[in-house]
């Protein structure tokens, strides 16, 4: 299970779609994820989305400038300009330092 | 749009749901957000979950001091165990501090 360390950043993207064009947001969804990936500093992303279209994403960068540079990078700011063109309503957007995190799984049956 | 000062500290709770109990689960998420709503220091909650069952829960803070008295509320830990024995399969909890946050709403049309 992915944990950030202390220190890491986390960028959390707090949304809400627009009913517009499904497809071409998807792809770009996919885009942007398959690009920040390739972020020096990308430690990892997870998103949620409900029905009425209110979504979470968290992505987790090394530190500052790598969330900095991911911020800077063209193609993610060209997916942003298309973003508040079409596909949000409203977002925003919080920056925080990783102080602590732990988790729990289910232990299996099978011991 | 609400949006938390710097200082201000993000608790990040990822979980996959089980299939169990659903109702049992609904009546003790808006329990929760009740009584969290009424701790000294409580700043708000975001939350959303997909089909899938995977939801990602953020409540914001004043300060450590707040985030720390909602851990150890007895209410929030009774709640917490019956999570582990039935809602969910897994979860994270990620601590942060606020670094910065912006936020954009799309323009209405009847300016």
């Amino acid at each position: 299970m992915f944990s950030p360390p202390p220190g890491a950043i986390a960028v959390i993207f707090l949304s809400g779609r627009s009913a517009a064009d499904p497809e071409g947001y998807g792809e770009a969804a996919a885009a942007m994820e398959l690009a920040a990936s390739r972020m020096d500093g990308y430690l990892g992303i997870d998103s949620t989305r409900d029905g009425d279209g209110v979504g979470i994403t968290i992505s987790w960068w090394r530190d500052e400038a790598a969330a900095l540079s991911w911020r800077d990078d063209p193609d993610h700011a060209r997916i942003r300009d298309s973003g508040r063109a079409v596909w949000y309503d409203w977002y925003r957007v919080i920056v925080a330092t990783v102080d602590r995190a732990y988790g729990w799984t289910r232990p299996t049956g099978d011991d």
